[in-house]
């Protein structure tokens, strides 16, 4: 053992002997690039878009913590704790809660890699983007898709869900809580029975809703619930969450095709995040320090028991384009607000106040900034 | 528009005040969590195992910093940036060069799902446990999928690999360069010409062996590749790359459905990561934080353009039960190494020696930790 070592420990003498050696038959066609040989330049802004939400002082300093072993002792405790923020956020007592190494779009996406079978019935509200997105990812997948189609800013009552569960006979049924695209907060309450009451599990967005809004997985009957870092945990971006009552979970493992992913896999992601109760193997390497972080944005959120609203959406005055006053923010005050996305594109803009950033101060600054930008940014004559 | 910011501001006086409204309804069912009201606890390791490896200063400060939007023009340098460095890493031109919100199997699973149809058919060389997952993940999505099976240690010769293409006519091959389940580095040269002969891609998983091996994509006519942060580039796990030949992007855009996943879908993060030359839109919010980590792991490159030999494999000798040199290592020198993975497990310890910790001193230190497990750990009479 010790002279596979030594031999090691020789090549480390002329380090480049390896790469030197070989060049005799290749070559250095790349160069190293110049702009990597500068340092890394990141501007400071106000982040008051509908997300990513500014990092308090407490989630940056974990991001800057060094890695450890994703399978060591201590991750797993991370990893539990991380678990146990989201039961909390949530409200829900479902065991099948974990996180997914990827964007909110990915946790869509594994909600319904493995919820879905090929030929399913799958009723998507899209009353914006967000329904567009689970309509798209429906259909890749090969289940039949039935939207129910709204003009951003239009919500679904229990009477036209009931209309759809009764028309398509849907396994599941795709509500936004938070339509960031449009302003609109869905209400849920009746809706987990409702759809219960036709053997439908129920999945819901919260991207830009949990933690800023009311909302009881639980209480409310939600199967499937979902969300991501970079809102109102002002989190970085990079990691989501997601959690399956024992129906949903129950759909997933009596499946009859596996999954089309394995990355996503349910039931490899479930043993690796200590959900099934048998020793944790690996699977794939998490994002160890995006988790450092997560960690504290739920910590946080354990210590304050607040809530807030999050994107307020106003329509765009009259004859002013919404790319001015975008601009005319980011510009003059280093203040981030966005336009509207998909169907609400053009329409509105969309101010985000998230956890940290939500203060007094802040509404303050963007009205200010706000009724500055439409003194300076043209206006057409109506 | 100031009417309804002043009544986001209002709401922001009574903070919890939405929250106390809902509880006549519903309640907090699910309490705070007490570990989150603790600090977060990180150890300090010298991660010596097959990656991770620990994290360099530098790479550690960027992922203390602030978010920025992943819109905003100075995110859009850093990614391009990102893009050179990665063109340079893996010496190619290809302008389909981007970054995965993912970890290295979601890199490998992005090159199968985009590149492969259902019924393609597909070789695999299975050496160890990397080669195993592409096998598992071509059959979800619907490929035949043939396996050229060795044992672990071993590797695929031209002629084997030519027979293989000759019978099941494939696509696409895969082939693992830095086997680090098992310790092989497979040879490359001559495999792409071999391939191109057949009219099938090359694709390679280099997660293990880029940048710490010789590698030269375009040279070695290499059409898919992909890594990951977490290995010789000391960057934190998360994030990895994948780079694709002209015939390799004319197979994913000539395809007759859409690829199975949004998440992963090439074309939209092709545009998202400006290789497309169209304007950039939303698809999902990449990794802000990690991404500049991720420059920072390939600016040092850059700057040290310098390459090491990474994980070293050794049988465990014989009477000795791996795992309690494994533990020794940790409990009393703080040291992670690993032992074997998949086909693997049981007969070999695996040493990484990565980047920043790729060091002389690490070498000694890990040769007098060995010396003193194989002292004091149990060995059975053989
Ligand atoms: C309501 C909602 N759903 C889903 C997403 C998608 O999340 P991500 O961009 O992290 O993929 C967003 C992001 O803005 C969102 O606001
Ligand atoms: C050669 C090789 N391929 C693929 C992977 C998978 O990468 P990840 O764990 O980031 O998903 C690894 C990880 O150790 C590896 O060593």
């Amino acid at each position: 053992m010790f002279q596979a070592l030594a031999k090691a420990s020789a090549t480390l003498g002329p380090r480049a002997a390896g790469w030197v050696r070989t060049m005799a038959s290749h070559q250095l066609l790349v160069a190293p690039p110049k702009a990597l040989l500068k340092p890394l330049s990141v501007p400071t802004r106000l982040l008051l878009g509908p997300g990513p939400a500014n990092l308090p002082p407490r989630t940056m300093a974990a991001g800057g913590l060094q890695v450890i072993g994703p399978m060591h002792k201590e991750m797993y405790q991370i990893m539990d704790e991380i678990k146990e923020g989201i039961q909390y956020l949530f409200q829900t007592r479902n065991p099948l809660t974990l996180v997914i190494s990827g964007s909110g779009h990915c946790a869509l996406e594994a909600a319904l890699i493995n919820v879905l079978e090929p030929g399913d019935s799958f009723l998507v509200g899209v009353n914006g983007i967000w329904g567009q997105r689970a309509a798209d990812i429906g259909e890749r997948l090969g289940a039949r898709v039935h939207p129910m189609t709204k003009d951003p800013g239009g919500h679904f009552t229990l009477q036209e869900v009931e209309e759809g569960l009764a028309q398509h006979k849907p396994v599941l049924l795709f509500l936004t809580h938070g339509e960031s695209s449009s302003g609109v907060l869905q209400p849920l309450d009746g809706f987990g029975e409702l759809c219960h009451r036709y053997k439908c599990l129920l999945l819901v967005d919260s991207v830009a809703s949990v933690g800023g809004t009311p909302l009881y997985m639980d209480q409310q009957g939600i199967d499937i619930l979902y969300s991501s870092s970079q809102k109102v945990l002002n989190a970085p971006p990079g990691t989501s969450f997601l959690s399956f009552s024992d129906p949903a979970k129950n759909k997933i493992y009596s499946r009859k095709k596996k999954p089309s992913s394995f990355y996503l896999d349910i039931k490899y992601l479930a043993n690796f995040w200590g959900c099934d109760g048998q020793p944790r193997m690996y699977h794939h390497t998490p994002p160890v320090i995006s988790l450092y972080s997560l960690r504290e944005g739920l910590a946080l959120l354990a210590e304050q028991a607040l809530r807030l609203p999050t994107v307020t959406t106003v329509a765009v005055p009259a004859g002013y384009d919404w790319r001015d006053i975008v601009s005319y923010l980011i510009d003059r005050f280093g203040i981030e607000i966005m336009g509207g996305l998909g169907p609400s594109t053009g329409k509105v803009l969309r101010i985000g106040l998230m956890g940290c950033n939500a203060t007094r101060e802040n509404v303050d600054l963007v009205i200010e900034a706000l009724r500055e930008a439409l003194q300076h940014c043209p206006k057409k004559k109506l």
